[in-house]
């Protein structure tokens, strides 16, 4: 079992979440903004442990502050971009210096072709990048990419797979439409039997296969890939000429800079990449390979803002520290002291928790647990104890994480552990 | 005639435009990106004249600089969203104090509570607001609650409107599919009676309507809206239960800050925002009335960065120094003088050049230049003579914009107007 950092675990216990402010600002929201809040958030608000808190002032390292002042040790990295820390030194650097010449203009920087050349260095399968500014923007990229070069229209993905916001992909189907959705075609991650079905299905009009580095969607748990799985997409897009993408949306960089699947020795025809690539900064990238050129060239791929320099000059900066300090290195090892000690707290507690994912992203759940009281529970119970940890969203892991802090969560876990074991 | 500024009229005349600098990025860009560049830059490089720099180095006011450190008088304003002029003083100092507080998070700031409520006070229609990244994001936003809304499918587009960038409005369709186009039907702008028509075909299933302030892309001339053409369309939405959609990602906050609409009395029930909004900063906005609340807190709308705090804090600068000082009133005012200035060129040269749109988006088209010779020829003896004036696309002035700056326009294009009068 890991030992626990002595002074976090035995620091003093304080009640912290949603104060007066974010209760103010909550009430404003609700009279400007549908509903209060958009997005993921407005689907989790309803939720989360009543006591998490809506509204942020600050954040530095491995630390977010609400907007009352309550601080936590933070693992969610505003759901992913976070990759260094906060507020990380050498990246505000870049930032300051970049806009201190220049941000938007009538063209590019020159910071545009040093990140594609950095990403070409960097990324094994790239000899090319593309920027964009959301994860959506770069995953439509790589299907209208796929269908440029190669004349079909399906797009193959694993079912309850997230790959963006727009209507092809968004996880809820209000305001969709049928026809937005009929070239998506679904199998089962890890799944080549179904993979093979579905290919066969629509047999001669497979443009690509789009899939996550591992399984990390959905309300049930993570899973790992399988390696004979990424073989087998490989060969299977290899066989019938279609492109395969890798979205590293949500796990690029956090598992190997040079590419989520080189360590199994599979590289995708596409990646695209978006959350973690800046530190924050908004900026996503398709990259791809040589026989991809040509199509990526002929379609069409813009927005007012993906040819800001700052974002550029941020990303530049995240990868360049990145790669030197072997931040994935750094943070797997974190992780695993994570994964580590949260197991052996639902061991010793015997509360049915289970973890799953990887080490630099896992996530929790509780058995028997559908409408997540049990996992509310616990969650709101750490973040009283100073730890932002989420009921049912993967975690991140950044490089500003330290033992220490790994510990100071474990230590708010163990206390949202023995209230659910209470509870039971 | 316009009096032209005496020194503007008198400045030596010096050769700029692409330097080597410029070259030598763009033969590394070529290696790592496809073309050498994506988007509408990658369109038009192809398109303009061979003198036109493709890379910047800064932007101050009125004026940006290319990699080669030559100054341009810039009448693009980054494609539309500086409004108040590069590294306007007022909005920079509320990026720099925010971005020292905090910028992305695990969820809002307060800003987001301040720019809804700025953005509800601000625009007429407005009872909510939402934001994004994109405009696309904007205006898909609006295409999904209109269905969310109505449970119809179709959306009806004025013929060459730009809407987006994403498959089912992008005017390039390599990679899009016949689906992705399949809910979007095509009327004219300006005639009520294709409109109707467009209607008739798909009676039931209208969701919506969505329609730019006036009609400003395409190849041939801009055109005002006809204000019978702005109530026929706010009336035939009002019988048939259909959502009208205001695209203003390009021309809002340069024709009327509450709306582009306003002065017609016709109001919509969504608005697009995004280029001008945050004078550069990435955000996009859709603003929609209470009657569409539900259904906007029904659809999912996120992306990875669309809470960051920074952008909302330059939105909040930008619209309230736009309304401190009456920006529209003076970007009119100067948008007339180019207008009144370039149509006398035309005259006193005799050239065939047409000008048109609105004084603050205005737009030049030689005839009998299909190829766009003329324009290439106007616009590269104007950029060797410090302006950048684009030979197809609208322009946009911003506020930032003098006399002198104009008038400094103005004798560029005086000079273009004299090479094409020769070569004529």
């Amino acid at each position: 079992m890991v030992q626990l950092d002595q002074q976090a675990a035995q620091a003093p216990i304080l009640t912290r979440g949603s104060g007066p402010l974010d209760q103010a600002l909550r009430a404003r929201a609700r009279r400007v903004v549908p509903g209060g809040m958009y997005g993921h958030l407005d689907v989790e608000m309803t939720h989360l442990p009543v006591n998490f808190p809506q509204f942020y002032e600050t954040a530095h390292g491995a630390t977010v502050v609400d907007v009352d002042g309550n601080e936590y040790v933070d693992l969610m990295c505003s759901w992913g971009p976070v990759l260094l820390g906060y507020a990380h030194p050498g990246v505000e650097e870049a930032v300051r210096r970049q806009a201190a010449i220049g941000d938007i203009n009538n063209g590019p920087s020159a910071r545009m072709v040093e990140l594609a050349e950095l990403l070409v260095d960097t990324v094994s399968h790239a000899d090319w990048a593309v920027f964009g500014k959301n994860g959506t923007d770069a995953t439509t990229a790589c299907c209208t990419i796929a269908r440029a070069a190669t004349g079909r229209r399906k797009v193959l993905k694993a079912t309850t797979s997230y790959h963006g916001s727009n209507p092809p992909f968004t996880p809820i189907m209000s305001g969709v439409t049928a026809e937005d959705r009929a070239n998506i075609v679904e199998f089962a991650y890890n799944d080549l039997a179904s993979l093979e079905a579905a290919v066969a299905a629509h047999e001669g009009d497979v443009a690509a296969v789009i899939v996550t580095p591992f399984f990390h969607d959905g309300f049930g748990d993570l899973a790992l890939v399988d390696p004979a799985f990424a073989a087998g997409v490989r060969a299977v897009c290899d066989r019938i000429g279609a492109v395969l993408i890798l979205d590293e949306v949500r796990a690029g960089f956090r598992l190997d800079l040079r590419g989520s699947w080189e360590s199994l020795g599979i590289r995708p025809d596409l990646s695209a990449f978006s959350k973690a690539l800046a530190n924050g900064y908004p900026i996503s990238a398709v990259t791809g390979t040589d026989a991809l050129r040509e199509a990526a060239n002929g379609v069409y791929l813009t927005g007012s803002f993906w040819l800001q320099a700052v974002p550029m000059a941020a990303a530049i900066a995240t990868i360049t520290e990145a790669a030197r300090t072997d931040a994935v290195g750094r943070m797997t090892t974190l992780g695993e002291r994570l994964l580590t000690g949260l197991r052996s707290i639902a061991t010793s507690t015997g509360i049915p928790m289970i973890v799953s994912g990887e080490p630099t992203m896992p996530k929790i759940r509780f058995e028997g647990d559908p409408e997540m009281r049990l996992a509310n529970l616990f969650c709101g119970t750490a973040l009283e104890h100073g730890a932002f940890l989420h009921p049912w969203h993967n975690w991140f892991i950044s490089a500003a994480h330290t033992e220490q802090s790994i510990d100071l969560a474990l230590a708010a876990a163990a206390a949202g552990a023995d209230v659910v074991r209470a509870a039971l």
